[in-house]
């Protein structure tokens, strides 16, 4: 690689069933040069998340994204040159520079970022896993102290932060995760009340016995199959966070929706709400400061899994699909 | 029949599959003898709705209906003898008399209702039907003007409500109904600005033909494929009122949910919400003062269907499971 030029993941296919190393394929262009309004950046860590898999299946809280293109992805990256106000070089910015070693961004789709240490800590906790936990479990969940809250994906970074606030308010937590060490680490390391392995057992019949008292909140990360079995365990005026279907991204769509929708819901009369982090702009700093307090406080505490190598994205991604991360996944570049 | 015999239907055998006439029996029994704390009454008009169905499959927002008692229902009733305080002879209650014609009921279960002139109106629009849409189209799906509302089972009581309601909110408002006779009455007579056919036309394409700013917000009151056809075409935060879900209570539970749940609800952001009327007792007074000027001001067309005789209770029931009905259904006892 010549000392301009810029790595490139390009999505060369559209996966139509699961995702795999060949629907991608690294690429070298030259460095982009910044028009007027745009910085360009050096890409310092991708994030990864489930949603870019359900990027590719079409238009969701953002486009599409599209076959033959660089695969879009939120970053934090390093200014290097600014044609646009209020960027110098050696700000830290976060923004969606897709994967890859440089971007040249419109000014106003990034936003600026403290230079904290560690500066993963943006992506995880202070970034959009951390505020979609934050959000979508206190705005949109709404437990109360004494109320049963079930995460699934629990082991995921959104999850992980959703239970560890949900006992900070007081509530019996019970997370949904694969395989016995993910579970164990739950109740161990993170002080979940319980965990259910969906991989060994029916989930169904473990949830049930795990939330004798039913479940007041449940925070959805996966849709289908857990999302019908939590269903008639939910108390009367339950609410239901929805915050992504990951059962649903990587293949084709299911055929069916969950059993006792909208039943169940009329009969215990419950909210069910979709809901992204950036409903919820106008109260950040308030969450921002509360996770800051609790992660100084000791009382959350920050898994990351850093893969190192812009090369790796792609497996990255499948492996996360395949839930083989641990908290927040992202790729050192 | 005796002076003091009491003609009864019971619910002989609990359906597994449709509901039929063989499921009920008619009886005779002795009139009952109000013990400390009851009421006599004798039924004046029996309320029907799908809801009656949904007791037969079990536990609701009331315990499930046994085989070889009386059918439950709500009625009008006028009080003969009364062993509780609160109550004298010639009161109008209405309370669960069950489908007979008269009924020793416990005063607390209860309500004194004024003598109003129709009286049916205690039944429609007044009743669980006028209350239902109202709090389950303003408190629950918070309609703004301008916005579009879509309702199904739009001829039946409580549909027919909602449109009227959200046309005098100011709302555009599309009604799902079952053939070309009752949509043409919502548009003609009620002033709905379109109907959409389900019997005759694919429901997806003229709702979005019907809807072409998409359906902000979708009062349910059947679940299934109308569910389904709607959610695609929902705005972003757009809200579904769920009321009931006639297609799944006259049968086998259905085997699946609506496709798209929960990954539209994400993408979309919706609030999907579950509710009955007595959720909102706190607001029944303003509810029925603001009912009451609206069909003063002939704002509001109430339509009622009123069958007459016990006997035909039960063959009244499964017309409107099947949709014959338009307005609100009761038998004259």
């Amino acid at each position: 690689m010549t000392q301009s030029a810029n790595r490139q993941i390009l999505l060369v296919e559209k996966p139509t069933g699961k995702l795999s190393p060949q629907h991608f394929k690294m690429a070298e262009a030259p460095r982009p040069e910044p028009k007027d309004g745009e910085v360009l950046v050096r890409v310092l860590y991708i994030s990864l998340d489930a949603a870019n898999r359900a990027w590719m299946q079409g238009a969701t809280y953002r486009s599409a994204v599209e076959a033959n293109s660089v695969m879009a992805g939120g970053a934090i990256a390093e200014v290097i040159a600014s044609h646009a106000p209020g960027f110098t070089p050696g700000d830290l910015v976060f923004g969606d520079t897709g994967w890859q070693d440089y971007a040249a961004v419109p000014a106003k789709a990034l936003v600026k970022v403290p230079r904290i240490d560690p500066i993963t800590h943006l992506l995880s906790v202070y970034g959009v896993a951390g505020l979609t936990a934050y959000f979508g479990l206190l705005n949109v969940g709404k437990p109360k102290s004494g109320e049963t809250v079930v995460v699934s994906a629990a082991a995921g970074s959104v999850g992980s932060f959703v239970g560890q606030i949900a006992k900070i308010k007081g509530c019996r937590v019970v997370g949904i995760a694969g395989g016995k060490a993910k579970c164990d680490w739950l109740v161990s390391e993170l002080g979940f009340d319980a965990a259910v392995d969906y991989k060994s057992e029916p989930v169904f019949k473990a949830l049930k016995a795990a939330a004798p008292n039913g479940i007041d909140v449940y925070f959805d990360n996966v849709g289908g199959d857990i999302f019908e079995a939590c269903l008639p365990l939910m108390t009367m005026h339950g609410r239901i966070s929805c915050c992504g279907a990951v059962s649903a991204y990587d293949g084709a769509p299911p055929a069916h929706g969950p059993r006792g929708v909208p039943g169940l819901i009329v009969v215990k009369r419950l909210t069910v709400q979709g809901f992204i982090f950036t409903d919820f702009n106008d109260q950040r700093e308030t969450a921002l400061a509360d996770l800051q307090a609790w992660v100084k406080a000791g009382k959350i505490k920050v898994q990351e899994d850093i893969v190192s190598g812009l090369e790796n994205t792609p497996q990255a991604l499948i492996g996360l699909l395949a839930g083989e991360n641990r908290g927040k996944r992202m790729v050192k570049v």
